[in-house]
């Protein structure tokens, strides 16, 4: 299918479950994206960051995007990461997602070779001059040491380089300059990857969410985006704040762990409790959570009646 | 052959050539390779950030390990970088480059995902485990946000787990502690990756160097090193200060490029200006110098009697 | 007067006007501080860092607070920050401004000794122990290296250390925390220092804002603030946009600047078109705006109906 | 008397020795000195980092300058910091510490106001032009959040406002630089702020070390520094390798405190463990260290021979 232009509404970065091999349990996989699409998701984002794409060989990224795909049939517009150092590498993983299927890609700047702005911007054409589907752009500065910038978002989606941006940085001032900025191109979508101010995005004229949180419970993260697309802001501001404190579960294995391991065992924890995906290992080398931390993340979803 | 412990001398990361195309132009390669052979260097690193590894595809980086371990037929050691983001994805290189003739691999700390100091020991531990031959880490935090610990590497190292460490975080005291830290293991290579201290780091207690700029002047380098093991400091020292002055090479470019592709776009214009490679081309999306950087570079190579 | 509790609305960081030998201008601080009383704010904030609090000596740091509270007679209620690196030298600022007439005090915290945690409990607490009003922290970590924890300010405003918190991170995530985190506390004021985000900030359950550019517009600030209680959302979205737009002036001399200066040195010369001070001079060693970036101050007031 | 150009040699950041009650104790302070002087230090650094001049009101720091150069009459040169955010306040303090009789001023980049490159140059040009002794650059990026570029330090060098650098960096690559690049102004002293590569430091052409280490060892460093001026590297080396393992005991109580607090709170433990100074109180809101961590401290200097 093509992808709606902008996207609005829901799309998760879908986790990978993995066996205890290390391999992608493609029976959890597309049972999660079952829960995923009953609860009324409007979209899908695959080999993102929460889809610890870092740590999916080639093999196992291809075999994922082919798995959902050739499960949901068109039912849902489909983003697939293509999260590598530069842009030769890539090219091959456009190349591989969209053959296997893909909506639109989601690209990110270049990262360990320290390049310059003209550079970063040079990535982005060639990664959209490739691919046949359209591009968006990943701002993750926690995963990597730059910030894309306002102005350089803008200026490519004027040259229809890109075609939306995923903002997972926290700097709600930069999205709402990329929005602004970007109002005047029709088809441009403005997402946010926080999972802790959607309805502020919303407010501001974000046309979307990607919250990893999704995963665990997604049919909160779509009533809080019908919610705001109706104007009840209230409302609204109170499942966000129910989903803030469920976000707390990210923060369990904090300290023992890494921020971006505590997340996703946390999360891989929670669908595992919550019966979706037969085992919660994460990908070496990230250290699983303990009893103690897995009891932790049982109470809130109790507290958050998820359980 | 089997890699010396510990490696001594110098060891120059070797830049990858390119052709007009992008890809490997496995002439140049092999007759760079020539070019450090026939200086007297003491062993090659392969696919480290010098060589673009970041770049290359894991098809060129197979091609560019075959070329030169096939030219070289076990003559000197060669290290070859296994860099990717996490675990899974650093095995599958491993064993590409272990079965294309490496005689030791460069692992680099997991990065994008964000982790705790016990899961950067567990990947270099499931490294040490999957590789056929040994295996330095190497600590670049100019790259990756985060900077491996003398503390680290001295416990893996006394673990078995490290065969040696390439350090170019520019942090000697780090160094010094690993140094001092490591005696007690006499096969552990401590390796410094600055082209401007080599002569310190020497003299602290340091095995070998691996220094980018030893592409573009492997003699120097050479000298450099036989100087400060024959004990002559002060002739060491001026070595060392003519090559920082050629160092300056690397700025050329800066500002309008990054840190990166300004000090990689030098060397290999370094090299064509010297008539040791065809091209100049880095890969995508770096922009190449101007012609007026060109001068500058050649200017350099003038001052320092490289043309 | 006592502090309002909670402290809502506008209150400006007022800037302090200098005049050409590095002086204090009190007349046009007191110009100053009638235009923002004429526009309706709600409260002043003095020695910021828009103040200049980082450059003014202590003799002029006591007679702006002194200058500032005889002229309002009690008026507006007046915070005074008391901007130093460590304790003891804090609790003598405290002790100054409030000996001026002050009727809260702003704290930051410790900087240029690096300093753990709890230490960073302990300073509020012995700020809060020493001061005759009270205490709101200040979040800056563009100015100094550390974020100031969510969780932090929360646990030392439930035990009373803190009376509010100006928050100027950008973080709005973590603002919501705080904001959440204190809804028990009736009096704490959460107040944003975000020029670009005050809608959200309020939206999400924020008391007021401290925006450094309500200096060259107040009247733009209390009416988003006004719209915003009121429940206007789509007209105060509408005003914040406005106020962005404005806000590009604070990039004019940016590059050349840095991003402090350049701030600083927009604020004043928008002042000074507007005919609010004297002399738009900044102090040393900040450079003064060049002609042509005086200029385009000039033309985004004219686009903002400001002059 | 005024400052040898360059001055050479161990100039100890000296500790200010505080009561239980957070005030200077002058008696304390006179006998560090006598400590230091007793052990050959060929100038002192009053008011740096190690000196605790964060936490030190004005009227503190003006009281430790006054007791030493009064106390020490002319007998060694005497360098004081002027540790301050922006140029006027640095300013003020450069004359509180010339009216109290040090020889030369230490002055550091502008810190909290972020400002540009040219903005830093202009800060030292003022200071050098207030200033009635020679003025040295500070560098300290771990306690303010920008580096002092090489390159601006042979400027201000070559222009005759700086007359020399303290390089507490840790990047002995810049410091080699700013040696070699005022290598033609003989008066220009470039020291050293390292604990850990004095050795290394004199070896590339560096003039003087600063180390706060010095304050617990200081024969330790004399002797390090003559071995090192009479070429005898190896024993050099063997002295060297001795202090760092000493220098372990900064890091006692890290994790707990702060990198900072830490350090200095080791340093005054083993003084007062030493019996040079009366109580090992650090200043607000520092943490004393613990029972253990003091035994830890003991242990250190047992294993050093100092106890």
């Amino acid at each position: 299918m093509s992808l709606p232009a902008p996207l609005t509404g829901v799309i998760p970065p879908v986790c990978t479950p993995l066996g205890p091999d290390g391999e992608v349990d493609v029976d959890s996989l597309l049972r999660l994206v079952d829960h995923l699409v009953a609860a009324g998701v409007d979209g899908l984002f695959l080999l993102g960051s929460t889809s610890e794409a870092a740590f999916l060989t080639d093999g196992q990224r291809r075999r994922v995007v082919e798995a959902v795909t050739g499960h949901l049939g068109g039912q849902l517009p489909v983003l697939a990461g293509a999260i590598d150092m530069t842009t030769p590498r890539v090219l091959e993983h456009i190349a591989s997602v969209t053959a296997a299927g893909a909506d639109g890609v989601v690209v990110i700047s270049p990262f360990y070779a320290r390049l310059g702005p003209a550079e970063t911007a040079r990535h982005f054409r060639l990664a959209a001059a490739a691919s046949p589907v359209p591009v968006l752009a990943y701002d993750l500065p926690s995963a990597i040491p730059t910030k894309l910038s306002a102005d350089l978002v803008v200026r490519l989606a004027s040259d229809g380089v890109l075609a939306g941006l995923k903002d997972s940085s926290g700097d709600l001032a930069g999205f709402r300059d990329v929005v602004t900025g970007t109002r005047h191109l029709p088809g441009f979508s403005a997402l946010t990857g926080s999972e802790l101010l959607v309805d502020a995005a919303l407010a501001l004229g974000g046309h979307g969410a990607v919250p990893g949180l999704a995963n665990v419970d997604p049919e909160g993260y779509v009533r809080l985006d019908r919610l705001c697309r109706a104007g009840h802001r209230e409302e609204a501001r109170a499942v966000q704040e129910r989903l803030c404190a469920l976000y707390g579960l990210v923060r369990v294995g904090a300290g023992r762990m890494g921020a971006g391991s505590s997340a996703l065992g946390a999360f891989k924890t929670a669908l595992h409790l919550r019966g979706v995906i037969a085992c919660p290992a994460t990908a070496e080398p990230q250290v699983p959570l303990s009893e103690a931390e897995v009891e932790e993340v049982r109470r809130h979803l109790l507290e958050a009646g998820l359980l």
